[in-house]
């Protein structure tokens, strides 16, 4: 493979495009760091596409923008913002006479395609406190329970279980079974997302529904009364508040419940005001379109206008309604977003988008608002609506077939019909972030999350030993992106699919990554690197990869492994490697007269600072130095 | 380079794909070819985008479809039709436990992302006469002159040049230089027309302007006088439609000239009816956004319901008129589609082409509409409006960075800052053509225009030698989509950029290249596998390229080289090359027991019937065999 420390970077991040973002029309800045390793370079431009048509700007050499390696050239342009998204990519000619392209996914002798260009936006951006975020994704029913859940009566959908009862996972009582978790559990164990460095709640729906997953809501205008209803969200998100903490909700666009108050009123009664909000099949409107044609979840019609106000626009929505006081949340995540608002020959797609994020900037601004969209995601992810998404294609899929052993074999290979899971080396793991990452603007890709597992998935650790989760999570809390761990993640949790991996905590027994967890975490709050900075790949081969994360202020040296390795890379590439932030496994990096040589023996995880002249670039305050012994 | 011919296939193709335009909710059947030595698949899955998200339908092994090589098992799948633009993809599991996608630019371990996906839709395709078409380009001002353009009295910016006269290729008398050719001109050389097999007459515009290109129309009323005026016209399209040759004109959506009666009508006057027609920038209307900031090209804006209704919109709509009685073009070519309505914030170009097309499709069906996107067409092409791109990214300029000499660098590089022209092997060649292609529906592949040189760019023939230029007019008549001659090319004229290019005709001359031209097209033309059938490559390295073109009952082998080659192909991959329809340079291939092996000394370019046991799959009737003897 190419020695990726040797090839000419760019990306959207403060130090290669100080222009956060950019107004129509106005002026954005980029620079180049090309490697003195790849050769001269004679002349280079920016192309960028301009109401449709490809126009090169000229660019020129440069002072050096930071101390990262002193081996580079920087070379800088600028140019008019043409549209609100804005493609653009690089062309380097060298004094040898070759040409070279640089797209958001890397450089190539061939002309590439558009859509791995860069893509910069005028849309505005999240708030500045999202990309320092370690996210913490409840299930409610399964998180933990408070003593006042005793005395709830079970509505006639639910199945009690004692809390330590097997979870069943497949047929009718799947979503019925009922372990009583509530909101006032979480308030009682935020010390134990403290220990985890949490900053942000995110709760999967917490409105009345018929199911424990509650994606099939009864009702969006109060919370779960199983739950503890309103008052217990309100104390919720009071006390994460208090701590520092953020929390947001999870809101279905694409479809309701059956028992929902607008589809049982609209049902078999044409005359309804709700009529409009779903698709009927039959004038007696008592068949409808369902999501894959599961009846107990009518989808919604977004060309209803009704619907339109009523959920999603403007002060008086339900959208805006939990945003407000006295609840207060800080953002939600929207439920099969990529599905919203698409039927056949419809699609409303950006519509909804659009005023879901008119309707946030307006009533509640600074709130933040993800997405799910469980493959590409690039086509409606640029950040005119939805800011982030939550995605397995670029992350997390590629992760798992890295990471996993070759013994396990869940049989939920996230609804792909693999036979056997494929196995991916590091490299290919690096290939495919890139892939799928390239088409987001840099604004989102700070705030994709970054899961190893979630509430649809199976665990990581069910196929995986908790060294191999730890790389994971290791790779999570310092890629571009917001690091999520699914609630019990932090035990070893296992689950073969998704339904299957909505265990009740097991508090009591030993959270024995919750270190690990930890200190990862910490890392990642403290650093702005982490956080805000650039992702600069030096290295990936079968069995590692090394990447730099930066800023002008400061630099860290990432290296993830899963055998045995040993790479040098050029001094020039990096500076020096100082003190480890975090390290895991066994793995040193050693500073040679030319070289940085870092090994590994197995698995193994690593952020070293990047220091020049024997002085850190810059020294993130991590709070302490973790060895994330091995559990 | 992996062995092509050894990788699964499928393309959009009736041998592949055998419903042609599927209805929204219609059933849709797929097929793959899965070389035996590739692997035994187990299992098979096609992946349908539905609605925004993946779905997966199982395939099965089914009988062979075509007898083009026997070492293949064949698998087959059916889905409904879920939006009019589908994107789907193969999912294969080996035997041997390896999983495998199979996107339209290839196969790939690594998942795909989703802009990688075939597309099918269920827009209305091109009429059939659409695909078996050859194009000749013709710049009326260059072409030929009638006894009748000596009487013709010069407007104010007409300079005369004689026709012998050197180009003028810059500054401002580049525009003004009038050769006088006109359309009774063409209907004088018709002759020549059918030797080189041409089909389809693309005129640059014919309309009254300012320039000798007439891109800056001053009316869309009529034609030029200086070109004969309106009855000129019809005497051309008589005279090609009794020859079975058809013609289309050229259209500027993007601009009118500044003379343009809807300009000057608006220009200080907000009054006018036409004052929403551009995008003034003061008040008093008389300064304007124009293309690439050129004042004599204003842009048209869009948003006027009045320029849709004059230009474009209805049987009464200009658009129209020159489709019907007593004109009768037989489509169009639209002039810079990519910038078309496109503004800063404002995008509108879907919307008119959706407009385009339905004036065309009800007002005069049968037409075809093809369009300029001179870069990397794929995200307006996906035949909802414009059928076909006019594009240099995946064709033209590969084959150029392929087959260029070394000494030949002309100062234009298509408007790309290139210090050197890069250099490209037959696979950079290969890679980028499927890079750039594989977004299109098939539909489009099946006419895009695949040209070697047209008015904006330099002739091939000036870094090039006519042996090179036939191997690249042999690919342009082999690939899928429609085979472009720029009048002149037969000549072997040269020219070093757009401007320089358009050289009068050379009459009384001799066109060295005719022949070549001539036998190439006779092929394209009597073989549907050309048209039609599906392109599936078989290698590719630095100096050759060799691809099948197939249908069920005719399957043709090509091959391509820049250089002394020789390679052996399995004839399970092939079958048996029969007797050769076309041939040019010291080039064969020779029957082994179990290869073929194919062997050039050098440019050589070839086609082969595929022949099994001893009979032609098919023959395509060629009129003759041709010997394309070296100029």
């Amino acid at each position: 493979m190419t020695s990726l420390h040797a090839l000419p970077h760019h990306d959207g991040s403060e130090l290669y495009a100080p222009v956060r973002t950019p107004v129509l029309g106005g002026r954005y800045a980029v620079r180049l760091r090309i490697p003195t390793e790849f050769g001269r370079i004679e002349s280079a431009a920016v192309r960028v596409v301009s109401d449709g048509e490809p126009c090169f700007y000229a660019m020129a050499a440069s002072e050096p923008v930071t101390g990262t390696g002193d081996g580079c050239e920087w070379w800088t342009g600028e140019f008019d913002i043409p549209n609100p998204v804005t493609r653009y990519r690089f062309l380097l000619n060298t004094v040898d006479g070759d040409a070279w392209w640089l797209s958001a996914d890397g450089v190539d002798r061939i002309e590439p395609t558009d859509n791995r260009d860069f893509r910069v936006t005028t849309f505005d951006p999240a708030p500045e406190w999202a990309a320092s975020q370690v996210m913490y994704q409840i299930f409610p029913d399964r998180f933990a329970r408070s003593a006042a859940a005793d005395d709830r009566a079970l509505p006639d959908w639910a199945q009690h279980a004692d809390w330590t009862a097997p979870v069943i996972s497949t047929g009718p009582d799947t979503s019925r079974q009922w372990f009583g978790g509530d909101l006032d559990g979480i308030v009682e164990h935020l010390d134990h997302l403290e220990r985890l460095g949490v900053t942000l709640i995110y709760l999967t729906p917490f409105f009345p529904a018929r199911s424990n997953h509650r994606y099939d809501a009864s009702t969006f205008e109060v919370v779960d009364p199983l739950l503890g209803g309103d008052a217990a969200l309100i104390r919720l998100v009071e006390a994460a508040h208090g701590r520092g903490m953020r929390v947001i909700g999870d809101l279905t666009t694409n479809h309701t419940g059956a028992a929902h108050e607008w589809f049982t009123a609209a049902l078999g009664n044409p005359s309804a005001e709700e009529s409009d909000f779903y698709y009927w099949t039959n004038p007696q409107q008592t068949e409808y379109v369902a999501w894959y044609g599961v009846p107990s979840l009518p989808k919604l019609d977004w060309a209803s206008d009704t619907l339109c106000r009523r959920f999603i626009e403007g002060p008086e929505s339900v959208l805006a309604k939990w945003l407000q006081p006295p609840f207060n949340l800080d953002g939600w995540r929207i439920d099969v977003a990529n599905m919203t608002g698409r039927l056949r020959d419809v699609d409303l797609n950006r519509e909804v988008q659009r005023t879901v994020r008119q309707t946030m900037d307006t009533t509640a601004p600074g709130r933040v608002l993800y997405a799910e969209s469980t493959n590409d995601a690039a086509g409606d992810f640029d950040g005119e609506g939805w800011q982030a998404p939550m995605s397995y294609s670029a992350f997390t899929r590629p992760v798992w077939h890295w990471l996993r052993e070759p013994s396990g074999d869940p049989a939920h290979h996230f609804g792909i019909p693999f036979r056997v899971e494929p196995r991916y080396s590091a490299a290919d793991v690096v290939k495919s972030y890139r892939n799928f990452t390239a088409p987001y603007p840099w604004a989102v890709r700070e705030l994709a999350m970054n899961a190893i597992d979630t509430h649809d998935t199976p665990r990581f650790a069910q196929q995986a030993d908790d060294a191999a989760q730890i790389v994971a999570a290791g790779l999570s809390m310092t890629l571009p992106g917001t690091p999520v761990i699914f609630a019990g993640d932090e035990f070893g949790l296992h689950g073969t699919h998704g339904e299957d991996s909505r265990t009740p905590l097991p508090w009591g027994t030993t959270p024995r990554l919750a270190d690990a967890y930890g200190g990862l975490a910490r890392l990642r709050v403290a650093s702005r690197a982490l956080q805000r900075g650039g992702l600069r790949w030096l290295h990936a081969d079968d069995e590692c990869m090394i990447f730099v994360r930066e800023t002008s202020e400061e630099a860290l040296l990432v290296f993830a492994s899963s055998g045995a390795a040993t790479v040098e890379l050029p001094r020039v590439a990096v500076g020096a490697v100082g003190e480890a932030a975090v390290s895991f496994g066994d793995t040193a990096a050693e500073q040679l007269a030319d070289v940085i040589r870092i090994t590994s023996t197995g698995l193994a995880f690593a952020v070293w600072h990047v220091v020049e002249d024997g002085e850190p670039v810059a020294q993130a305050d991590a709070g302490r130095l973790v060895d994330l012994a091995r559990a």
